[in-house]
């Protein structure tokens, strides 16, 4: 991946772990999902369109009253105007609630000018 | 999607549905996966290879005792060499076991002159 393209999505990362988990901002949603996305969250029906990702989210951030997030990309390979990534978040609580260990896989797209997340599925880890 | 595309991914999947869950044939993964695949199963860890991605499935259908799989591609789109599919699953067990619904990511690349999976990541339905 290229130094520019690794520097975008990191961004773009940096967005849902400090925008829209750790400050409950779903609306910077806009800068993270392409307008047509679909997630796929575990346990629950498939979800399209960024306007209901931003109800998913808001609900189950507040929901599981998560803290803060941190993603770490594990790989990122590019094909035409597609990537795709293969990454792992935890997920931290407040007081002493254990850490939520997590997986995913997430189709990337360019929309204005920005690499977002296009399809976007998770599940946890053992 | 072009018709022959969708005839060579249809065809990856029945190999999958019919040889290696309905009949038990793990050895038929090699028309099923790339050499270098990654699957990424719900509660458990990151399996990376062909050769161990069989030994997973192996264990995975005999300790859950599957007796079929149907699988349906909700959407499937190509960028270069590479593809992307959106789509469900049911499980059949055997007697009144009930089934069991996943949804699933691939993502396909060319290996040996057809579609193969390449990184798989599925999550069970509500």
């Amino acid at each position: 991946m290229s130094p520019a393209t690794e520097a975008e999505i990191r961004q773009t990362n940096r967005i849902f772990e400090e925008e829209v988990v750790a400050r409950r901002d779903v609306g910077a949603l806009d800068r993270v999902y392409t307008a047509d996305a679909t997630i796929l969250p575990p346990g629950a029906d498939t979800v399209t369109g960024r306007e209901n990702i931003k109800q998913f989210w808001a609900a189950a951030i507040a929901r599981l009253n998560v803290s803060s997030v941190q993603m770490e990309t594990v790989s990122f390979d590019v094909a035409a105007d597609t990537g795709f990534e293969i990454g792992r978040a935890t997920l931290h609580f407040p007081a002493d609630a254990p850490d939520v260990s997590v997986k995913y896989v997430v189709v990337w797209k360019r929309e204005d000018g920005t690499w977002k997340w296009h399809i976007d599925i998770w599940n946890m880890n053992p």
